[in-house]
């Protein structure tokens, strides 16, 4: 007998999933250079050569055993203490390597901290609109996501939602700054709100309510926005980080847990996370990367591009009277569809050849994604394709 | 509140680790090459040259997105493909990719397996002598482990203890062969007659109960032993493979599962994996090694120090008059101690800088394992010592 939970699961189609397949299915009819193909978060530019030089001259100076052997499920101690002297530099933190567990990218990073602080019954709060993976990462813990409202004014936090729904259940809060898919770089105000509430929170409920912060799109903040590093706001914090988007390496699969060493139980988390490590399969990054990023931690890939395709994209929405916040961060923008349905919406732009993805599952329906990880040439000529399909389809 | 039952493991020393740190410190202090360190099983042969070469081949021929980028968390098609082709050519097998799930090592190819066939108190069994990690991977996905007494005679399997021990919640039998600790391979007899049992008691009992094979040590068998490809026994096998051994890359952390396309769920089960991955951060393993791997099926690390090893301890065991079965593969070998508490034999061990590890936790108490993944050279030197100490200690 299979598992029920997970043969159930494969009738789940992600929609996601469903629309990448569509443009690149329709890409082979009509070339992929004409389908606006908005729909995948998948860096578009190159690793910086640094990256893969540090690859080849890891191979000509280490022993075998050093490059390929064991390392701690940890992750090696090497690497653990450059993550933290990289984060202390640029963010006036003071990490130890005690304070980082290497993972398998910002998946695995949310994998030990929401076990960490939860048991199966256990809620974490999250702000729409959210990563819809977070559901599957968090429920197959056993423990319960639940979505506070947005603030669709500007995808700042909805305070007053929020703090009504934080309960004696609450054991994490789970952000996501910059935000996919929203592309809102949550405000030094807003993070101070934040733990604010959650200090007085934890003081009231008599347990700590911990912060997750999952940051994969740190490092892609646009020009005079106002970007916090989140763990120098709240103690309590678990920051999840992942590789892939800075450096163009989603395939290497390398992320990290930092907790913040005011956090009072901050080193025995760390090495609770080796025990979870035991029972999820997961040991950690190949050995090889995790030397290769170590070298390349103050180093990312070309992102200009992503504000360059934001800055093309929001002014071309803005002028067609769509209804959209400016990101400051992230390749994602988040327009409000021209009709209430953003499905039907999405679906009348196929025949456009402009994918993007509804905004249901990211619990904000009517509005919709677009990830312009994508050329600028092809962004340009999508614009033209909008243009056409909003006149057709809405008569503006 | 942190989660308790990760918290509680972290007293629980693993007695591997603590033996192991106990002769790198003592090599501080008269050198480590003075230390006959028995514990751990980390190869020490290096990497074949090819497996570099193949990175750095890589680097110069793939664009960034096909290197770095995104890989479906099945893993990367190709590389499906190519296991599948390799175990066909050598084993006679007709896998396809659709078989095939590409694994952190396997452990991670363990955490999906016992997810795929279990739900929470189903039960698995296995045979002792056993890995002491098939605790974690198993009771922490939910499900109990039972462990069929050991057949001291020649560690093959004790089928009386074993048939009065499957029931209505048996789901799975996990097998390890060739098998740590005792290096022992099971005969093709083995497996058949093991095969046999599956099938009549999956029948009686009308569910399938699922045989879960856990192979690292397949490539290091030595001259002239029976050793059978398990799946080719049993259509319901679900294989569990790691490089680490084979090619000498543990720290890559990469593996398969291989499920026998003659399951009647093989790729409903592979597509499974992918599902089980989301809820335990898995994804999959680094791309890089991915490719490097699916170049170098077939080759293997010069695995034959092992049975050079293997035969100067097997003869200089006889000789001492210890109780011990020649091992068909592995790095390990699996004496009797000469008193019945192997740990306090062990314990004297220490005075001769002689560092074996009690078979208590691997269910098995008397017996002791030797990892003699070392040096040529200083498994005679380790000879000397072990006379000594067996000659003061109890005077043989």
């Amino acid at each position: 007998m299979l598992n029920p939970q997970y043969e159930a699961m494969l009738s789940n189609k992600n929609i996601i999933r469903v629309l990448s397949e569509f443009a690149v299915q329709r890409g082979k009819e009509i070339g992929y250079e004409n389908v606006f193909d908005y729909t995948l978060g998948n860096p578009s530019v190159p690793v910086p050569d640094s990256f893969n030089q540090s690859i080849i001259r890891l191979i000509g100076e280490k022993s075998s055993m050093d490059l390929h052997g064991y390392s701690q499920s940890l992750g090696i101690a090497e690497v653990r203490q450059a993550v933290a002297d990289s984060l202390n530099k640029r963010f006036g933190m003071n990490y130890t390597k005690d304070n980082i567990f290497m993972s398998i990218g910002a998946a695995g990073a949310i994998a030990h901290a929401v076990r960490l602080v939860t048991v199966p019954g256990d809620e974490i709060l999250t702000f729409a609109p959210f990563f819809p993976e977070y559901n599957p990462y968090i429920n197959m813990a056993g423990a319960v996501l639940k979505v506070v409202p947005p603030n669709t004014e500007d995808f700042q936090i909805n305070f007053e939602a929020f703090e009504q729904m934080i309960g004696l259940k609450t054991m994490a809060v789970l952000i996501n700054t910059p935000n996919n898919p929203s592309g809102i770089v949550y405000s030094t105000k807003t993070i101070q709100r934040l733990a604010e509430v959650l200090k007085a929170k934890s003081e009231e409920l008599g347990h700590t309510i911990y912060l997750i912060s999952d940051e994969p799109y740190r490092e892609i903040v646009f020009s005079g926005v106002d970007a916090p590093f989140v763990s120098r706001y709240y103690d309590n914090t678990i920051c999840c980080y992942s590789f892939s988007k800075s450096l163009s390496v989603p395939g290497e699969r390398i992320g990290y847990v930092a907790i913040n060493p005011a956090c009072p139980d901050a080193e025995k988390m760390i090495v609770m996370c080796g025990q979870i490590s035991r029972g999820i399969g997961h040991n950690c990054p190949a050995s090889i990367i995790q030397w290769a990023v170590a070298e390349n931690l103050d180093v990312t890939a070309d992102i200009s591009v992503y504000e360059k395709n934001m800055n093309l994209l929001y002014d071309a929405l803005t002028e067609l009277g769509f209804e959209v916040v400016k990101p400051g961060g992230t390749f994602y923008i988040f327009p409000k569809a021209l009709e209430e349905d953003a499905v039907a919406f999405c679906e009348k732009g196929k025949k456009y050849d402009f994918i993007a993805v509804p905004a249901d599952s990211f619990g904000c329906p009517g509005y919709i994604r677009l990830s312009y990880c994508i050329e600028t040439e092809k962004v340009e000529r999508s614009i033209e394709a909008l243009r056409r399909f909003v006149k057709e389809e809405y008569g503006r």
